[in-house]
């Protein structure tokens, strides 16, 4: 398929498409510009149509809708490769074909539009080119507890307990915090709130997760 | 000072402004989208004020503008802190004072600008705010060769040298390719292009400091 966006000014998108190893100017620059507007219309996607997911779990969808090996799936579905601007040593070696280099010039492209065309114009294009990824997404039905329940047997880790540890509130609006445990050698406490115990344990699962998954992904 | 914005609808920003220990909703997801704005935002400032700046250089820098301390300092000269709804606990423990809270309410206020009046009017928001502070960044005049050099020395290891690879193409449109390498412990090697001997090795010196400054402030 083409890129959904006609360049008024195709200097922008041909420069987009200039690999580092062709000299400067190169994409360089603008991939770190593009890196962060898809980052921004991806996070608006996923707000939109995970309204209950955590702040941990969109950031990890993002993750997977957006790293290199994704983008380099998107940018060759667009053919990129037919068109990148690469030194003699890369074009030797197959650089059209590197992930790496495809999910720069992708990146680099998104910021070009924008450039060319403005926010809305790129907001248009990324999702264009992401509603049918996001849509594919494993939509997790399952509760967080439930996942942490999961993640922590994959690990090999004890089980969380939960204790309760304050009600307050007057009673047509209590607010309950629990604690969320794990035991050693994680030794992980994080506390959850909510309108109900089970809901403030939904909760401090959340937290736990967003943290620990975090971490794993973040190292 | 206060916000340079009115909202059309006063809930957002309410929510905005809701930490997760006043109980669900509170201001999580959207501190999620905020994040993803402002990186957004402040990536683009950099790319116009920035022109020679490589990726690895807007990298730190955007980070030094948007991490969690420089937030907080953002949201107390916009008192937010005083219009902060936060659990009883973290309101006895003055979590309306603890820079993590403060960054991300900002963050969260950002999304509910852009949820309220669409990506212009939060851009403009985000540019004024941080308009003076983009323009009091440290304007490296120094070369990537002497920022490495001095890096490197701070770091007691041991100075680059640079090796010319190839030179290719025609004499009127020659390309150097040039390796920047670093001895052990750290064993560091990057290569460069430029039209001149000189150009190649600063190109590659800007990609070992990317590399190397880059590593250190992600781990």
């Amino acid at each position: 398929m083409e890129l959904p966006y006609n360049f008024r000014d195709p200097s922008l998108a041909a420069l987009a498409l200039t690999h580092r190893s062709a000299g400067k100017p190169n994409n360089e620059r603008m991939e770190f510009l593009g890196d962060a507007l898809l980052g921004a219309i991806v996070a608006e996607m996923l707000y939109e149509t995970h309204p209950k997911a955590a702040e941990g779990e969109m950031s990890r969808l993002r993750a997977q809708l957006v790293n290199g090996q994704a983008l380099a799936t998107v940018a060759r579905e667009l053919e990129l490769g037919d068109s990148l601007k690469l030194g003699s040593g890369e074009l030797k070696s197959g650089g059209f074909r590197r992930d790496s280099i495809l999910a720069d010039a992708f990146e680099a492209l998104v910021a070009a539009v924008y450039l060319d065309g403005g926010f809305e114009a790129c907001r248009t294009v990324v999702r264009t080119l992401f509603t049918d990824r996001v849509a594919a997404l494993p939509h997790s039905s399952k509760d967080a507890k439930t996942r942490l329940q999961e993640w922590l047997q994959a690990q090999g880790q004890p089980l969380p307990h939960y204790e309760l540890v304050s009600t307050e509130g007057e009673e047509h609006a209590r607010v309950f915090e629990v604690n969320c445990v794990i035991a050693e050698p994680m030794a992980v406490t994080a506390a959850g709130r909510g309108s109900s115990r089970r809901l403030a344990e939904q909760d401090a699962a959340e937290v736990v997760l967003a943290r620990l998954v975090g971490v794993q992904e973040g190292s």
